[in-house]
């Protein structure tokens, strides 16, 4: 997407052909810079240190990661050393496994002096691959989009709630959730998006404020408050999220408050969709309440906070009392029966197992 | 309640027989320090500024400015001056308007020379009044606490789920939803709060969480987007919230983001309380979705955010990219139907009109 008027991915090679350049995501939404990694140990810091974030993002970096590992010791052991360099990254980031799984099985069994190569060319696959998928959630969410601006009275902006950071950031290009909003943006349909701030680590009001602003799609930050509020008085058209994990059976896990929204949008008859890539579908579980472990993440995410002071510098304050305890639990599920639909890259389904086994009939198991 | 072991309320006459005391809120939960205001001036200054906050508070504040107002000027023409001066310091507070009408009328009538000693006698009797008001609600909702108690196993917490700061901050002592806690707490009954952070303002994180650890509270902070998850999970045992202003048919406007955790609490079997003192009811209205208007508060809340820097000084940081807007509604309001029930100073009533009659039948209009 753009950024000051030039069209952007969060990941490139750079015309040095020697190291790959990304966002630095840490610095956002107050600087946009860029750095160029040209080592295992750059790439697997920016994985670490959050530079980059985002499932999918990750998966490329990662994949990237291993090029650069290769670029230096091509041999088995080289090999091995980036893999496990790259994984100990992010422990419970299932698409940074996923990515480096499918890299590690196509790059192993070629000879060495032919890796290196092999796995620019994996990476760059990789991410046309991300972007494919997301620009497909895009074309599937846009005429949802459109049906519900159809029911807007003439000039009125159809206005979009969102949580969390489900964007370009997070993937390659486009996002998940926010696909269909670029789309619908790019292609002159009036819209409007309320940016739940996403507490703790704020990446609604730091990530998404800062994709839409740059794209120039208008939108407004709200604290994860007032969403409901908003819903009671028939602010909100629609709700649009992304997922870290959803079950066989239409479960969407994501960012923590995400099931506090969904509530609300049934309570108010206000439709609630999840952006689902297929490789977020966990075919092998049904439940997402009860089978799927929440992260609990540190509590200094929740007592303290990092954002721009007035003189300029990065500064961290803390907001809680010494002596008082936090818990931060990552992620909730939001069941099935709360969800109006899941917009995969293949087509819009009902939140069910029917649904998804419809359509990929390739990964589900018959009933 | 306690502060470094000692007894305090949140506003006193000082020794010294001209001016009162207070705790300057602005500086919890870092530094715990002390006012002495000795005008009408300073007393409006701690409203506007707040200093002091928290609907019985500002009025027991408004009284007491009323007083020093009236040493230095005991004319009409003073008292006049005075009412004017600390009703425009927060024009939407109900509860300061409430307490300068009441006042006003008190004191009119009096000869000017009296009416020093008696603006000092009703600001005394109007602390005293709130104190009695929270202690009652207290003593109302404890027996539902150990009932709730009774049903866990033995030698675990009960587990309760408090929104922004209804505590003793906000009142003169006791508050009004943590004066069941304190008083269960106090009678040897193992609590354990959820402190709800609270954005945009973060009551919970900086006042609710500072004065449970003053009194020896056990408790957690976790972001407002956290209570949905904990409910599925079986950890949170009971809501307990307080009120801005309640209908007359059992609609609970507060603090924003209170109606998303009535929503989780219904969804998951989970008691949803709130604390009502009879000065919040509005008995002329209500459907408090429709009837309510909802206060929008500054951008600057959302988008700015201060707390205490790693070189101790209080420091304000940016969250938001520059160009992102901000909405800010401060308030929403959770219908009856998901409110299991009203805790009063009279006792503990179903959010019905007919509830709320049966307690007040003298302020309440024949159906």
């Amino acid at each position: 997407m753009k950024v000051k008027g030039h069209a952007r991915r969060t990941i490139w090679p750079e015309s040095d052909g020697v190291s790959v350049g990304v966002i630095d995501q840490t610095r956002l939404p107050h600087d946009f810079a860029t750095l160029r990694l040209g080592t295992l140990a750059e790439a697997a810091h920016a994985i670490r240190s959050m530079q980059v974030r985002g499932a999918p993002l990750i998966g490329a970096t990662a994949a990237y990661g291993l090029w650069l590992g290769l670029r230096a010791d091509p041999t088995d052991a080289g090999l091995q050393q980036a893999r496990t360099t790259l994984l100990t990254t992010r422990p419970t980031a299932v698409n940074l496994r996923w990515a480096l799984d499918r890299a590690f099985a196509h790059l192993q069994p070629l000879p060495p002096a032919a890796r290196a190569a092999a796995a620019a060319a994996f990476a760059a696959a990789l991410c046309d691959e991300d972007v494919a998928i997301n620009r497909g959630i895009g074309e599937a969410g846009l005429p949802l989009l459109r049906a519900l601006a159809a029911k807007k009275p003439a000039g009125r902006p159809l206005n979009i709630l969102t949580h969390c950071n489900a964007g370009w950031l997070a993937t390659v290009d486009w996002g998940t959730a926010t696909a269909p909003i670029y789309l619908a943006h790019d292609a002159g349909l009036p819209v409007h998006v309320w940016v739940d701030e996403t507490r703790p680590r704020n990446q609604g009001a730091s990530l998404t404020a800062w994709e839409l602003l740059n794209h120039g799609v208008p939108h407004t930050v709200i604290v994860d408050n007032a969403g409901g509020h908003l819903m009671q008085h028939g602010e909100v058209d629609v709700v649009l999220v992304g997922t870290d994990r959803t079950t066989a059976h239409g479960d969407v896990c994501n960012k923590i408050g995400t099931y506090l929204k969904a509530l609300a949008a049934h309570d108010n008859g206000v439709p609630f969709y999840a952006a689902v890539p297929a490789p977020s579908i966990d075919w092998t579980i049904c439940d997402g309440v009860r089978e799927i472990p929440i992260e609990e993440r540190a509590a200094a995410e929740i007592t303290r906070l990092t954002g721009r002071a007035d003189d300029g510098r990065m500064t961290t304050i803390t907001l809680t009392p010494e002596g008082s305890a936090a818990a931060n639990p990552g992620f909730d599920v939001t069941p099935a029966r709360l969800v109006t639909g899941l917009i995969t890259e293949r087509g819009v389904t009902p939140a069910t197992a029917g649904g998804l086994r419809r359509l990929f009939p390739e990964k589900a198991p018959a009933p």
